[in-house]
């Protein structure tokens, strides 16, 4: 921590820091400056509350210097994480776009498995779809639970892909891990700890989907959570942030500036959905385009191909015949920028 | 909703929106204007999707008319929500301006009581005290759990003050429900619909905090997860809202307009909480004053004794000093704002 | 400037950094820590570019500390500023409350003076009125000019109250000087910077409004702008930030937590305008009281007696009724709060 | 408008509307739904005030339908507008993409020479370089005023290349016209009315950058401004808007979703500035490739080749060996996206 003190500070003001700086067990180094004297705060154990030194007279501000996460950062690896999957046929985080497809929710085992065929012959890799769904009204709907994840796992049986779902209760850990492959842990849940703690004691990859007012920082603290319970798989998964941008339609802003500044700060998997994130059909394909052109390590994109049934979020799903030209798009993106599909 | 079409549509896609308003079970009027065209729907059942009719050829707009919440509106119940607590001697929501205090979290049976006697001097009507913490990293104090709630329960015998205390998890629904008297759902686990639904089925009232990027229409909706599960006594704490503005100290904005907008639209008692929402000592007593002249049925604040000792948010907690004297000012504004404290 | 060195940092790469800090002419203090290697920077004249030590190889965070404004902030000037108008008869940021009232528009002589009187009986101590309306919209009435800034004049010499209305364009300095007595920059052109130096050449107290999207920190170097040419009587005026909340109404957030803020940083007067803050009439006096609990100096609010025939914003606009009654709580919450009024 | 009647509602209320609407001299059609009376608004010449209607008894919700905008609408002009320059060499808006290039600000004849052949030579086909700084603190580098125009004359004399450059102040609209190709409105002068209104009456064409926290709604508005006084070659740029996301280095988001948005409501072109919009040099090439991915028709980029001598915003320029690479990249994409370099 830097500790800043006022021009024209007393020399009693300056003694009060050192000795607060003391009493919280750390090591002060006075730096005296033209315009203002700092002190730099050093071999304190966990992070120090800045709002401690900033009471103290004649202080001017304190700014805080460590991390809320270590595990998640560069700095604790420096070689990017690969997520293995399907006995290392999928690969997550490596030079191959990972594209996750599917529908919004799981309304029926007839709809998941068509839409499901549909999207493996165009190029998906994992196949989404809701069992669980969280929903802003109660008066929406809640998703087919149990029966939702019986029918994902007959898709994965018909098709091969890989099956990612997501989870809302601790109390459904068992249940959700016997059929998914990968748990996502939703925007709304981003700090729910109590479920973060529940996947991080699993042996499966989880997606964890950025909180709608979660800087960066943040976000890798809450796969910290998950990492340091002991399970290194989590991939992260911008899908918008909330700004004063918005309409009826969404209510949040897809964010790509995340790709770059998660790259740069952490070796996880960084993966965008541009459905939830646009929540518009026609902004989803230059978004999508947009993302890996930003270097996303996947994307993961709502596929219906009778929107207008759709339980859920229909507007903003692809057809099916959208979605294979965006794929042919990225197919031919992939020698420009450095990656397979 | 209202869907508007484009100047210049054709008669075609006029036909196009009207048959797809059918297709929704609804009835389609057309309004002919000077500028626009525009098609109002009625007749639905559950909300339909903007998103819809936004798609449709020839479409501008398509502007939701319905709320995602009932039961909590003021057009379900036109009186105020009142909730008593400790055999009708504390109400909330009434003419009696409600005082929270006590430390964030608690920490020792010898420090909760000290804290919790002196809050109770000063004019408190309800202790506060957290004994599962929510925190951005790990690696910070997570409270003392079960020996935290007992702790709680002891200070609520030896002051006679009711007790509020946050839940984290459904699993511990009904050890909080033991010894608390009002369960707290935090900022992050606003939108935590499976906690929501477990305390709705519970009689114990629930105060719940406004999530750090919710709308008033949001957190409504929240709310109502819990009144449709049959529990009526839930009260709102404003405690910040994420902005542009924001510091190391406190990453959020506390919104005060959020009380007279509360306060028209639902029956149910704001209360705002301007330690969190602040994040700073010397900002505390100056909002906790607005929030109260804007119209708060209550306020909840930090109170510590040795903030330098607090094992969480001890540079935002009031001193017992102050926070008499706060008290004193409130007390002193009861009559010209037309409450009691 | 404190430049955090990534953990496992090179020891080519920490002398990359020093001679960087070389390079810039400052002063370079390397500061060992139990975690990351530090180094404070001093003697720099002038801010320097934080992004000029982040792009080198091992850093990994540079912390700026200099604040882009001096003559603004509390450590160039302890006492508060006062601005003295109407030969002393009024004056802005001391123990008095200042309540600017008046009409969003002047709309015409007949409307201008009625509303004037009725106001000045009520209590307020300087009248508002625009002459020169910005507008979202190029259809939206843009205000009567000059004939306006003489209306105005008359509306003073009737009621003896001093005026602030709002100059939008340089070349309207001198007009604008010659009829006005305190000049107005709105929101929109808080960073024209080309205005904010014309206003700091002359005499005449400036209200200098908060930007739309300006922290604290940028609000201060807008109004360092007009210190640093000279003009010494400079006072900020919040009047609502943009954010996730919004709505047809009003697309911004009143910010009350910057009056405590303001008046911790800088010697300048603050003042709150909560009739374009919250834009709903029904939210101003909430809000109006809500300013004065916080610590604010004066309150800006329109008054309207016939808001349904009002050119521009009649909707917040209090009646001289409800403009009275708000007058007879803040009167009563003086004794109370520490002012008069 | 739409005018939305509370549950329960007296008739009273409703013919309380009804004669609200009459005064405002538009249409009432009332619609009876199943939950909520509707009350459609038509006719109205101008704008209504929702706020007008939402004071009234009995009254939910008022919705706004029209536009602050008509001409830069499509559905003023169904047509891309293409905005043609050096005699039809360079043409923006239409099939081919733009690249703008070098760097923040003139600093020198030299620099300014040598970096505008650098990127000449890459490929770009217009100049930016800034004469006129806006900066947040008055104590920052203003720019070399004339003399930097003059130096920008002489660079597109030696490169041919066409020449952008802000402008602040009106009064300095004919010498900033005598030398500049593009007139340029920064963000911080997005709703500076004074200054729209001055370009709308020259024949230069514009570029409008978004301010920091405007809509597309206010942007569309804003260029509607200088559209009304005449001048039709508007261009827009996107370069960031305010968010709870902000670090030292770039306190903005870059929002690449505006792209599909202005493309689906305006004829107007849009382009991104991914420097100012990310402030950071390596995110400028990830975002301008998305920017382009997402279907912009231009970009501008600052460049700088000895970035550590910069007076202003080093550290966000690209190198000219970075610039030549993104140049590479962005032909490579050319064939996939449908459009030439």
């Amino acid at each position: 921590m830097l500790i800043v003190m006022e021009t024209g500070h007393t020399e009693e003001q300056l003694r009060g820091v050192l000795s607060a700086v003391e009493g919280a067990k750390a090591k002060a180094h006075v730096i005296p400056g033209a315009q203002n004297t700092a002190v730099a705060v050093t071999g304190n154990v966990g992070p120090l509350d800045v709002r401690l030194f900033e009471d103290l007279p004649g202080v001017r501000e304190a700014i805080p210097v460590s991390s809320a996460y270590r595990l998640a950062g560069r700095e604790a690896r420096r070689a990017d994480t690969v997520i293995s999957l399907a006995g290392g046929k999928v690969r997550i985080g490596g030079s191959a776009l990972v594209v996750i497809a599917g529908p919004c929710a799981v309304e029926s085992e007839e709809q998941t498995l068509r839409i499901a065929k549909q999207v493996a012959r165009a190029g998906a890799r994992i196949l989404r779809g809701g069992a669980f769904k969280p929903r802003t009204s109660p008066y929406s709907f809640q998703g087919l639970g149990l029966a939702g994840l019986k029918i994902l796992a007959s898709a994965r049986q018909a098709t091969g892909l890989p099956v990612v779902t997501e989870i809302l209760d601790p109390r459904s850990l068992d249940i959700v891990c016997e059929y998914a492959d990968i748990l996502q842990i939703g925007a709304r849940n981003m700090q729910n700890f109590a479920l973060l703690k529940e996947v991080g004691r699993v042996r499966k990859p989880v997606m964890l989907k950025r909180g709608f007012s979660a800087t960066i920082e943040e976000w890798l603290a809450a796969a910290e959570y998950i990492l340091a319970e002991g399970n290194p798989d989590v991939m992260l998964c911008e899908r918008g942030i909330r700004t004063f941008v918005g309409s009826a339609r969404a209510r949040t802003t897809l964010d790509l500036n995340a790709v770059p500044v998660v790259k740069r700060r952490s070796h996880l998997p960084i993966l965008v959905d541009p459905s939830h994130g646009t929540g518009m059909r026609d902004k989803v394909a230059p978004m999508a385009r947009a993302a890996v052109a930003a270097g996303a390590h996947g994307i993961m994109v709502e596929v219906h191909d009778r929107p207008e049934e759709a339980l859920s979020d229909g507007p903003q799903a692809l057809s099916p015949e959208a979605f294979a030209r965006l794929m042919g798009e990225l197919r031919a993106m992939g020698p420009i920028l450095g990656f397979t599909v």
